[in-house]
């Protein structure tokens, strides 16, 4: 079974890119609902939440893990990988690398919560590959809470988008990364606002990849995953949000079990 | 000492009207910043949540609790009194009482996060009191993050603030509830957007007065009370801005001590 965990919805769309190219493994999601938004808690309760998550996977019978939340994985990927001897996939590596295959300015945008964007992953991550790229980065809190209302299409919306998005397009970026996985459901707006010619890395598919990658080099592991094409999905705390979502992104109808 | 809890910040508004309406009581506020909101959560949640910051007041020494907030006052009022047998406050009667003083057509909106919206409290105690009211409820879901973003005088919370108040609105109501403890910082927005002739009912004022009374007829538990003048500050989670805006809001400085 392969794991995936999000402080809530936000995960489904890296969920969707394993089911989309490696169909047919069983995946067992968990989203936090209880607890989220994680964006706006402290390093140290992050960590603390993604330890349990993992914990709470595992028990279940995961033998890979994809952490799909961008602020457990800022922060907490070394503590998860320290504690934990499974493969762990986070969603930071396959945005970065793929901006700087994009970037031919290496002019790099990164949007996230607060708590990504002040973890400095990104920026770092990036110049570790290529120093020479330059990074702007910002962050737009308000971006989770209204993916959680459903205003996908509203002006409003649009408008938070565009003021969070003017530091960024007035350095003349080529790239931006969207640095959590709620944000590819604004991925319409967001590229409206930032302008057509900038490509816009959304990181559910890169992680996808990576996967799909380790299992063709690691077939002891691969072995172990069970393949029936089933997939469960844990919360928290069951919202009637959660679940019109789930099966909004996901295209089919889905059961919620409550932890 | 006076307990006070609530989901985050928004309850400072009522322990700011209890340090004046009756200054000199020590007071003990208990802010549930790594799980919050409340306002998206199932009622199960919500409830387990109030139980334990109870709880955790109790234990400090508490021997009044005030609920400041809306989300826990309208689904664990009813579980907190039944467990505890300490004198319990929560934030929806004094505003029911209130509104109802000051509506003279009887027409009275209720607006609060989707959980208090749909636990339907507001319009359960309004009519029980007055059966000819008509009471027309609006849940804002973005609000909370608006104010914990800071965004109090932009641009775009004006916009959600109309969105939200449009159907109100229409229905001619001449007092309006604030039915969550963080919106009274956006109240100018909202009287301006309900416009000038809708009186606006906050609670925070409401309950402090309820507190005022009750000690005033009950004096063997007001004779328990400390009365230094001290106040304490509890989060579950340290974050700036929670630091910043109980400043601003109590206009002192404050010091956070984790739990």
């Amino acid at each position: 079974m392969i794991g995936i965990f999000d402080s809530g919805i936000g995960g489904l769309t890296v969920m969707r890119a394993l089911m989309e190219q490696i169909p047919g493994y069983d995946i067992i999601y968990f989203g936090d609902t209880a607890r989220t938004p994680y964006g706006t808690k402290s390093p140290e309760t992050v960590i603390r939440y993604a330890l349990e998550n993992t914990d709470f996977l595992l028990k279940k019978g995961a033998k890979i893990i994809v952490m799909a939340c961008n602020t457990a994985s800022s922060i907490a990927t070394e503590r998860v990988v320290e504690k934990y001897k499974f493969p762990i996939f986070e969603v930071i590596t396959p945005a970065v690398e793929l901006s700087l295959k994009s970037s031919k300015k290496l002019s790099i945008g990164v949007i996230g919560t607060r708590a990504t964007i002040q973890s400095g992953i990104y920026e770092k991550k990036l110049l570790e590959i290529n120093p020479d790229a330059r990074v702007y980065s910002t962050a737009c809190p308000l971006l989770v809470p209204l993916v959680e209302e459903g205003w996908l299409k509203k002006p409003v919306t649009s408008m938070v988008v565009k003021k969070y998005l003017h530091p960024l397009k007035t350095r003349q970026i080529d790239t931006l990364i969207l640095g959590c996985t709620h944000y590819p459901l604004l991925k319409k707006i967001i590229q409206n606002k930032i302008g057509k010619r900038v490509n816009i890395i959304d990181s559910s598919a890169g992680v996808a990849e990576k996967v799909k990658d380790f299992l063709k080099t690691n077939k002891d592991i691969e072995n172990k995953l069970s393949k029936n094409g089933k997939f469960s999905l844990f919360v928290s705390d069951i919202t009637p949000q959660f679940e019109k979502t789930a099966k909004a992104v996901l295209k089919r109808n889905v059961k919620l079990e409550k932890v």
